[in-house]
């Protein structure tokens, strides 16, 4: 959590947290975030190590949106993540508009929650010819996908990757330029079937089969 | 910041914080970590837009070292992380060796800052024939790396990316088996220059050009 002398040396405009006297106090989980409007609110936040344990794929939406501020918190992150030699080869296109979500849920036969989202973060990467520059994307994309991911779970805001599989559709709707496609849906929403909570026993396989020490 | 009942309900042994009431209390940002030996030390935790705001390239480690359950908590993070269909296709070494560590900063010409690490992670991957399953493959490591770096942000830690050219060399360190190679190397340690802290103007593409609304 932080304290108030690092709130006051912070405060960038829409995306921290600001003290100014007159709104309501930080406390143990909760932060507060400034609207567009100059407003501010309390939203709900976790320690790192609660986010990244509540992470799961969610794709059963509540029909209340996302806080303009908490989304441009959720896209700030993305746009922090490290990339190779910081080249930043990506673009996030946020929709929020009903009808645009639900064309976009056409991009893939499994996608029709992005339809429901409160809110989907389109990831938009150059299309490169060679395997190595694909693939160094990929990863880069990958760690700007988690920092959207646990962002959003920090919010209390549940997310469920999405494929593209209909690229030509996908370019339409966003209105891609010709050099570039879209790699990847992320739909968030607020989960309809339970809140994000720390998860005791995640479906992967075992801590000491994945985890060597110091050799394979 | 978790509350008690949280606490009580959760306790995955050696990686969760366990209240049982001899143990020194929780506070803000600060945790309990039970260590290999069943004893209790507190860390310092970080709420996640702090981790976020605050993780950087780190390349230059004091020599403190890792606390074994802290850098079990950073590869628990890793195994959390999601990946394509739930296929895991990745297994994490690590390595705390001072000689090993300084042989595997052979691997690359700029990776010199393995050999003075805490420790690094290697992050070792199947070698698929085709494009899209590589592809897929540094995607999901993508979101796995990430984890990994903010895990271990929150937690004060530093880490920074070191890439693998030898693959040969790196292959008879780590004795990786023929059908894996090592993708990726994220040294950890504790900032020689100074600690982590949320940064306020971080060094990227600014945040309107990055971020469409609704179309590009």
């Amino acid at each position: 959590m932080k304290n108030m002398q690092q709130l006051q040396s912070e405060g960038r405009s829409g995306l921290e947290d600001k003290h100014d006297g007159n709104v309501p106090r930080e406390r143990d989980g909760v932060a507060r975030v400034r609207l567009p409007n100059g407003a501010h609110r309390l939203a709900v936040t976790m320690e790192t190590w609660d986010a990244i344990r509540s992470r799961r794929d969610v794709r059963s939406y509540t029909d209340q949106p996302i806080a303009p501020a908490d989304l441009d918190r959720i896209l700030e992150s993305a746009r922090r993540a490290p990339s190779s030699s910081n080249e930043q080869r990506w673009d996030f296109v946020v929709c929020t508009e009903r009808r645009r979500l639900q064309d976009l849920a056409k991009v893939w036969r499994h996608g029709g929650h992005v339809a429901t989202s409160a809110a989907t973060i389109a990831l938009v990467v150059p299309d490169a010819a060679d395997a190595y520059t694909r693939e160094s994307i990929q990863f880069d994309l990958g760690q700007a996908a988690m920092s959207i991911m646990l962002a959003a779970a920090d919010l209390g805001i549940g997310s469920g990757h999405s494929v593209v599989e209909d690229q030509g559709r996908a370019r339409r709707i966003l209105g891609l330029p010709d050099d570039r496609f879209c790699a990847l849906l992320i739909p968030l929403g607020y989960p309809a079937d339970r809140p994000l909570h720390p998860i005791r026993r995640p479906n992967r396989r075992p801590f000491d089969e994945v985890v060597h020490r110091e050799r394979w």
